[in-house]
C-alpha cells in the first residue's frame, strides 16, 4: 500500500464495513460519501458549508480541471485542496467518464483516447499515462486509474473490450510516478454480467491498487440489475482495500451497497436535485415549489439540524425558489448533503451497534408527518 | 416620535453625525448602510453573510413583496425580518420607485398610481393609503411614504407637480394606521434644483415623520449635481431626525453625503456589482475576471477580513467566475457588502474622533499594492 495512505476496518456488520481511512491531508471514517467538486467547486458552497455536512473528503473531475483552469495552475496553488480552500482529502477520477459523456469526436485505441473539449473544440489525446500526470498535479490524496466506460445498454463485445483496455491501462498506470503519498485505485468494469465483472475484479485485484472501484454503474441499466452486481461482486471485493462505488446514487442506492461491504461513494445527486428544487427527506423526497408549501412553516426536514432546517421555513425557501433567488440553491445543497452526511454517520454508528439492517429499514421509511 | 422608535445624536464632527436608532428589533449605529433585499433576500446572501458583513439593518422592496409572495403571506409568517431569518430591524420603501421603473401603463394622479404587474400584467391601483397598509403588514421597523419620483432628466414642471403630489400624499400618510413601534419617514423631491428642494423639505419637515429622506437622486444626473445638492441641502434638515439618501450609492458618494450629516443608506450597487465580478477595494475597484488575476495569490483586498480574503486567493475566485460557479457571488458579495461595513464602521469612530475628514480622503486614496 502506498505509504502514507492506510485503511483499517473497525467493527463489521454482515458484509458491511466500518473503518478509517488515512491519508496525508487527514482521515476519512467509512462508509463516507464524497460531495461532487466538479471544477474545484460543490456548486453554490462554500467549503465550511461542505465541512459542516459530515463530509471528510469530496471528489474533483479531472476532465474539468484539466480544461480549465488547467492542472498546472492548480499545481502552483498548492494543489487543489489548497487552490480551492478546502485543505482536506480529496479524490480525482481520471476524466475518463466526461470524456465519453461530454466531448465530441471520442476515438479509442490502444494507447488512449483522443477527443474534442467541449469548451474550445481543441484536441486533446489523453493516454493513461497523461491521467495520471494531471491528478499528480492536481495533488489529490487518491488518484483513479483511466478506464474505459461503456453506457448501460453496451454489447458484451464492447463491454469486453473495455475491460481489456482497463486492464492493460490499469497495469502501466500502477508504474507511473505519483505524488509522495498519494494512492491509487483500480476500477473494474463489465456491466451487469456477474461472470465479466468476477473476472475483471479478479484481474484488477491482482494489481497492488490501494482500493478498487466498481465503474459502469448508473450508467442506464435498470436499479435491480445494480443491486445485484453490489450483491454478487460487493462480497468478493479484496476485504483489506477500500471498495468504492463510482457515481451511485440515491439513499437507498447507497444503503444497498454498503450492507454488501461498499465502503465510499461519489455521486452528483444531491446538489444536483437542490438546484432543481428537490429536497430529500427521511424516506423520499419533496419538490420545493409544489403549492402546498406556499404558506408552511414547517422546517424542510423536521429531522434535520442543518443550517436551511434550523434556520428557514418551507414557505421561505419555496418564495426563494419561485423568484429565482441565488440563495436557495446554497440552502438546499446544504440540506441534501447533510441527509447524506447524517445517513453516512447513522450507518457507521449502526454497524458498531451491529444493526445496520434496521437502520436501512428505518432511513428509508416515509415519516408521514414531513409530507 | 412613534414611540418605540428613537433617534440620538452621539457626536458630531463638522456636519458629519455618529448616532443610534432604535427600533423594536433592534438597535441602528448611524452612519448606516442598509443592504438591499428586493425580494426579501440580499441576492445569494444568508442573514449571517450579511450580519458579519456589519449591517444592522436591511432594506425589503414593498413592490416586489406585494407581488410576490404578498404582504398577507408575510404578515402570517410574522413579518419581514422573521420571514427571512433576519430577526434584526428592517426599513421598506413604498414601492413607489419601483413602480415609475419597472412596470407598464403607469398613470398617476391625486389618488394615486395605476399601473401593471411587471411579473403577469395584473393592473395594479396603489394609492397612499394602501402604500402604508401594505408596509404595516410587512411589519418593517422604518415604512416609507408613497412619493413620485421624477427621472433625472425630468421637466421642472415634472419635478413641481412631484412634489405637489408627494406633499399631498405625505399629509395623508401620516394619519394612517401603522404598525405598533413602526415609524414613518418622508421624502424630499425637487430634482436638482436646490430653491425647490429646499421648499420641498421645509413642507415636508413641517410633518411629524420620524426621519427625512432625500429620494430622487441617483437617478440619471450628473454626480456633482447630486454631490451640491447633498451640501445645499442636508444640512438644513431637521438635526434631530435620522436623515437618510435613498437609492446611493458609490463609497465617494456615501462620505461624501455623511460629511454632509447624512445617517443612512441603501443602494444595490455592492451587491449587484458583485455579480458582474466587481469587487470594492480601497480607493477603487477591481474586477476578477481579468486576466492579469488568474496566477495571483493575492487576497481579493488584503486591508479586508472578510471571509472571502481570508480564505481564497485572487486566482481561485477568478477560476470561479470564469467557470460560471454559483459561489463567487456570495463570495464577492461578501466582500463587498463587508466593504460598506467596514467603511461605515471607520465613519462612526471617526467622527467620535473628530478626524473623519481624514478618514474620508484615507479610505478613497488608491492602495497601490492592490492592484
Amino acid at each position: 500500500m502506498t505509504e502514507g495512505f492506510s485503511f483499517n476496518i473497525q467493527s463489521t456488520d454482515g458484509n458491511a464495513r466500518k473503518g478509517l481511512i488515512t491519508t496525508p491531508n487527514g482521515n476519512i471514517p467509512t462508509p463516507a460519501f464524497m460531495p461532487v467538486g466538479t471544477r474545484a467547486s460543490v456548486k453554490a458552497l462554500s467549503p465550511d458549508d461542505i465541512r459542516n455536512s459530515g463530509a471528510s473528503i469530496l471528489l474533483g473531475n479531472t476532465y474539468h480541471l484539466m480544461l480549465r483552469p488547467g492542472e498546472e495552475l492548480i499545481k502552483n496553488a498548492g494543489g487543489l485542496a489548497k487552490f480551492m480552500a478546502w485543505n482536506a482529502p480529496t479524490l480525482t477520477d481520471s476524466g475518463g467518464f466526461q470524456v465519453f459523456s461530454l466531448s465530441d469526436r471520442v476515438k479509442i485505441d490502444d494507447l488512449g483516447v483522443k477527443f474534442s473539449s467541449h469548451i474550445d473544440g481543441a484536441k486533446i489525446f489523453l493516454t493513461p499515462q497523461k491521467a495520471i500526470q494531471i491528478q499528480r498535479d492536481l495533488g489529490s490524496d487518491i488518484a483513479m486509474v483511466l478506464d474505459v466506460c461503456p453506457p448501460g445498454d453496451a454489447h458484451p463485445k464492447e463491454i469486453r473490450r473495455a475491460m481489456e483496455l482497463t486492464s492493460k491501462w490499469a497495469k502501466i498506470q500502477i508504474e507511473c510516478e505519483r505524488k509522495t503519498g498519494q494512492a491509487l485505485f483500480g476500477i473494474v468494469q463489465g456491466g451487469t454480467d456477474e461472470t465479466l465483472r468476477r473476472d475483471h475484479l479478479s484481474e484488477i485485484s491482482d494489481i497492488p491498487f490501494d482500493g478498487i472501484a466498481l465503474g459502469g454503474l448508473s450508467v442506464g441499466e435498470p436499479t435491480e440489475d445494480m443491486y445485484r452486481i453490489f450483491h454478487e461482486i460487493a462480497p468478493l471485493m479484496p476485504k483489506e482495500r477500500p471498495r468504492y462505488v463510482m457515481g451511485v446514487g440515491t439513499p437507498g442506492d447507497l444503503l444497498e451497497a454498503i450492507e454488501q461491504g461498499v465502503d465510499i461513494f461519489d455521486c452528483v445527486m444531491p446538489t444536483r436535485n437542490a438546484r432543481n428544487g428537490q429536497a430529500f427527506v427521511r424516506g423520499g423526497k419533496l419538490n420545493i415549489k409544489g403549492a402546498k408549501f406556499s404558506n408552511d412553516s414547517n422546517p424542510l426536514d423536521s429531522k434535520c439540524n442543518c443550517y436551511t432546517c434550523r434556520t428557514f421555513e418551507r414557505r421561505y425557501l419555496r418564495h426563494l425558489f419561485t423568484s429565482g433567488e441565488l440563495l436557495i440553491h446554497r440552502l438546499l445543497s446544504i440540506h441534501n448533503l447533510t441527509h447524506y452526511g447524517d445517513m453516512m454517520q447513522g450507518a457507521r454508528e449502526a454497524i458498531t451497534q451491529g444493526t445496520f439492517n434496521n437502520f436501512k429499514k428505518e432511513w428509508l421509511t416515509p415519516v408521514e408527518s414531513l409530507w
